[in-house]
């Protein structure tokens, strides 16, 4: 097979072998509380009756997706309930590609590292747009790339790994360019509740019937290991979408979607903000360090993560196997996310150590 | 596409809709209680810290695996945790495919409805065989049926729809006309807790690397809603089934699976022979029924299901419909399941009502 298990899982492991103290900065997973009523909905579904422990909707409870259809102002047919946005982003793909037009998918570079594998898997031909210095995508540079050979162009806004926030006129140009060349853009959203520079814009607010939205309640309900996402499709491709993930998963979880209902109901918007906050706080901390250790950074306008340069340590896989056993920090090396940040090594913003951890680079480097 | 949505949703919904009181005997949602110590397990995660709230390995908590792995006795690698027996099946039928290996897949007549959609999904294509009547498969007619064009044999024992299960020296059969076609057997075996025959008999138990077993706790544990299975693969082919396992789903759920460990260490043989012993008597009231009704039907040896055929009334669509109207009872058109079962209805024995709805269906037929 063609596809590659990401680089993720493999540094993971080192680090929980290393024979010292490491501080975690590698995944994705929050370190904040999930919303108190997460753990409320999880005990009342554990009280309910039996029935309630068998299928749900295949597309998801109806509940769910009647809560997801009105924030989002859709339609309610036009919502699937998924595995997370990984599902998410699967499934949206595979309609990209199933319609016989095109199979090339078009990635940015740096690019998040699961999307060039589920491309390969499904039949597409990746072809990369390198994104500027600061992580923003030109839509010229994708014009020039799109075809008719063009079945999607993937993106992912905030931005993993760059912390890029497109502003509304580019996410209005990659709609265009998407139905200039009949292909779908697929907005990867699921870092939407951590824009900290308050110029997100979801492909949503552009009406088109050449994208999709995909998103999760992983990041923004810190709880990566429930596995509820959802994608929002234009009505002509959604019924197909859901035999999909009927054919390859049935339905999602019933117990975590319940929880993640709860949750969503009962949660005001001073919970996003305080996590947004605090990871403004961590931003600066972080940035902070990396400037006394003399590196070159990203300054996050969404997302977790900060790419970072170091002189005369690329940021490959030995180097980050070195930095684990010597330095005692884990990031992710810039191969992981494509060819553009090969010489950067990634950090994420999700470790209550994250203080301790700059220090240690800071005297690392220093 | 081309692959199809199986018509479980749609009767389930013309049922939901109807204007009377009306018995569900459609889907395969068991309707007896999951084991106390299931609920004790969500509960004790809904209070764990929230580390535990995030990505679980993608092939499933090692906990869970490892428990998996020594009930069943094969090694820890082998083991990838599913979102239930869906996945599996599409994870273990996608492997067959991708060998290169030819693109045939042969499927046994009657089927169960999910298998010929996976297949036309991935690519491959059906080629069936016909059961006897009594439901058993003639290893003869399967080797018959394979050629270097068959990439996978893609069994359910003990059966859905026909209750059959297969005694060993067929399991023995299948593996060695996959080993001899160089195809994988693909054994389905979801309903192993609920071999009402002591006959059941595991592709486990025979030793070979040309056969993928899947299965769940959807039905044993009666929790179909949980999604929570798993696959055996073996080492060759294991690999590549976790990577496609993370490019489509990422994880399972971290809840299900952490309260489906408790529950597997917890709970005793009594309560899967409790539940094996409710079905020996409703199958009982049931085709006692059946035959004071004039119908002809089957005995099942195992499963939740008995097909039923009655005179001058084919067990189409319309007929469903007709006896959900008329009857009050709804059960599934027997062409769902391939053409040999076309005349017959599928009542799945999965219903506190079970008494009524035999004697609405003698009386309506009687």
């Amino acid at each position: 097979m063609e596809y590659e298990t990401p680089l993720f899982f493999h540094v993971m492991g080192y680090a929980a072998e290393a024979d010292r103290d490491v501080i975690d900065m590698v995944s994705g997973n929050p370190d904040w509380e999930p919303p108190e009523a997460l753990r409320d909905g999880l005990h009342e579904y554990a009280d309910l009756e039996s029935e309630y422990f068998q299928y749900p909707p295949s597309e998801g409870l109806r509940s769910l997706r009647e809560e997801i259809a009105t924030r989002r102002g859709v339609g309610l047919e036009q919502v699937v309930v998924t595995n997370g946005a990984g599902e998410a982003n699967y499934l949206a793909m595979a309609r990209a590609l199933e319609r016989d037009a095109g199979s090339e998918v078009i990635l940015t570079d740096p690019v998040y590292s699961y999307y060039p594998g589920k491309t390969t898997m499904l039949g597409g031909e990746p072809r990369y747009v390198e994104a500027a210095e600061d992580g923003q995508l030109e839509p010229s540079a994708v014009r020039e790339a799109a075809s008719e050979e063009t079945a999607a162009i993937v993106v992912n806004t905030p931005n993993n790994p760059t912390g890029a926030v497109y502003p509304e006129s580019t996410v209005r140009e990659l709609v265009a360019i998407a139905e200039e060349n009949d292909a779908i853009l697929v907005a990867d959203e699921v870092y939407d509740h951590y824009d900290l520079s308050g110029t997100f814009s979801s492909a949503l607010g552009v009406a088109s019937d050449h994208r999709i939205i995909t998103n999760a309640f992983s990041k923004s309900l810190a709880i990566t290991g429930f596995r509820v996402g959802y994608a929002i499709f234009p009505l002509h491709l959604v019924d197909d979408a859901k035999s999909r993930h009927m054919l390859v998963n049935v339905a999602g979880s019933a117990p975590a979607q319940y929880a993640v209902l709860q949750a969503l109901r009962e949660t005001g918007p001073e919970y996003y903000e305080a996590n947004r906050e605090l990871l403004r706080e961590r931003v600066d901390t972080f940035t902070a360090a990396l400037e006394a250790a003399g590196a070159e950074y990203t300054r996050p306008d969404g997302a977790f993560y900060v790419l970072a340069r170091f002189e005369g340590y690329p940021g490959t896989l030995a180097n980050v196997e070195r930095l684990i056993d010597e330095a005692g920090v884990a990031g992710m090396p810039g191969e992981a996310f494509g060819t553009a940040r090969e010489d950067w090594l990634r950090f994420a913003l999700v470790t209550p150590r994250l203080e301790e951890a700059a220090d240690r680079l800071a005297e690392y480097f220093g």
